[in-house]
């Protein structure tokens, strides 16, 4: 491994030590610590900010401002760091100049994703063999905007809520349940025993995505990977498999992509209920 | 500035000289490089090769293979560099063990983006100062699938198609026109002259883009940066404003999010004529 290599912090944590559970306990960038510290669901241990991002300016503005705000009225200890000492603790690219340090994520039990929807019905998200932490954060941000309550991962093969992930999440890991499975197909199968309807994305499905009607029941959208789409025995357990048809020359959408135009749809078809 | 700093590929490409016109000429990435070679709108001048990629099964397999085919076919030299040599020239994070040098994208008039749309109505993306080229490309590549004819960039301070925009993309940059202007404020005028309907998206618009309809008139969607949205200018020149409703606690969309949502909208609607 080249020098550069060992210490480009995105694929430093990629090599890091995958945590037992969803992760989510490295909060970077400003968006996403301020949501940590607003919804106040977790305890955070620290927040650390970067000597410079104070000095710049006599005193902190915006954002920057009210998560200082935020760490104080929760009796969160602050800690000034030297921009050196601050870029060395840094995992993600860009941190903004904040990060905080929290207790992990709590990851979810299936049934309770199904169960305990505060306001309504269920919408879930499956994500299938997703390996970009961006693109997971990307999805559980666009997700969260688009009235999901749920998501499932999976254990293994899979991305979880690295600093990446939470970082392009914005906040959203604050507010959405998240459960872990063994397998993605297994997982259908007992969505469907819980009475909610699996939709997948599939590129080559017969039916577009504007076919579905799902207006009112409990529903799944399931998204496959970057590379492959949704794994074969996934594709089989959905209840229906549906297209978003493409009108260019490129044959696929970013896995992000697709997810915020399947959310948004099914968000659309609920709004009129 | 630290070491490490200095060594990071990204931050190596926001330190670089802005090109005068689009960029685009270094191609990073499996898919961005298999698409220019298949487009074939542009020269190629090289394609540059990890050494262990291709060493690491006996022969490369897959879209490599095919790169290496296609690039061949093409007479476009074929460089495999040690994967230290490799690793100091790329510019993006995950370059896949493939690069290309080309000749730059070509800058359209805002003019050709109208009138010179083959088949149909000109269907184009406006982007008002996003500045994150990661976003630029993947709204560029979310934007050619849904069936964007042209892409409207400014000049100054915005991101253009830097390699990691390019590689995003994925190849929508080989068929997409774009145009550079000098304000996006005068070309949504000049849009409005030359008999185009401007959308722009508006968290705070009374209408939601469900009421928009635009199924047979030439159409451009304006997208806002991830942090302020819409200049209020370029609101002001829209012909109508309009949100993407929001179910969540989040308070906005990441941009390249939006785009995914306001140009399938648009596609939905164009789909119905």
């Amino acid at each position: 491994m080249t020098r550069r290599a060992s210490q480009n912090p995105q694929r430093r944590e990629r090599r890091g030590h995958r945590p037992a559970g969803l992760g989510g306990d490295r909060v970077e960038g400003r968006q996403a610590v301020r949501e940590l510290l607003l919804a106040g669901n977790r305890r955070v241990h620290e927040v650390l900010v970067a000597a410079s991002s104070s000095k710049t300016s006599q005193r902190p503005s915006g954002i920057m401002a009210e998560i200082l705000d935020l760490a104080a009225e929760l009796r969160v200890p602050i800690k000034e760091l030297s921009r050196a000492k601050f870029d060395n603790i840094a995992v993600t690219e860009a941190p903004q100049g904040v990060i905080a340090n929290a207790a992990p994520l709590v990851v979810h039990d299936l049934a309770d994703l199904v169960r305990n929807v505060s306001g309504g019905v269920p919408f879930l998200l499956v994500l299938d063999g997703v390996t970009d932490p961006v693109n997971v954060g990307a999805a559980l941000r666009t997700a969260e905007c688009a009235g999901v309550t749920g998501v499932v991962l999976a254990r293994h093969r899979a991305a979880h809520v690295t600093p990446s992930a939470a970082k392009a999440a914005a906040g959203a890991i604050e507010h959405i349940s998240m459960a872990l499975v063994g397998g993605i197909p297994n997982a259908l199968a007992r969505l469907s025993e819980l009475g909610v309807w699996t939709v997948g994305l599939d590129i080559a499905a017969s039916n577009t995505i504007y076919e579905v009607s799902v207006s009112s029941e409990a529903v799944a959208l399931v998204v496959g990977s970057e590379g492959r789409g949704l794994s074969r025995l996934a594709r089989q357990r959905c209840d229906v498999v549906a297209a978003i048809p493409l009108f260019g020359r490129l044959n696929s959408l970013n896995a992000a992509a697709a997810t915020a135009v399947g959310c948004f749809e099914i968000a659309r078809n609920r709004l009129r209920n």
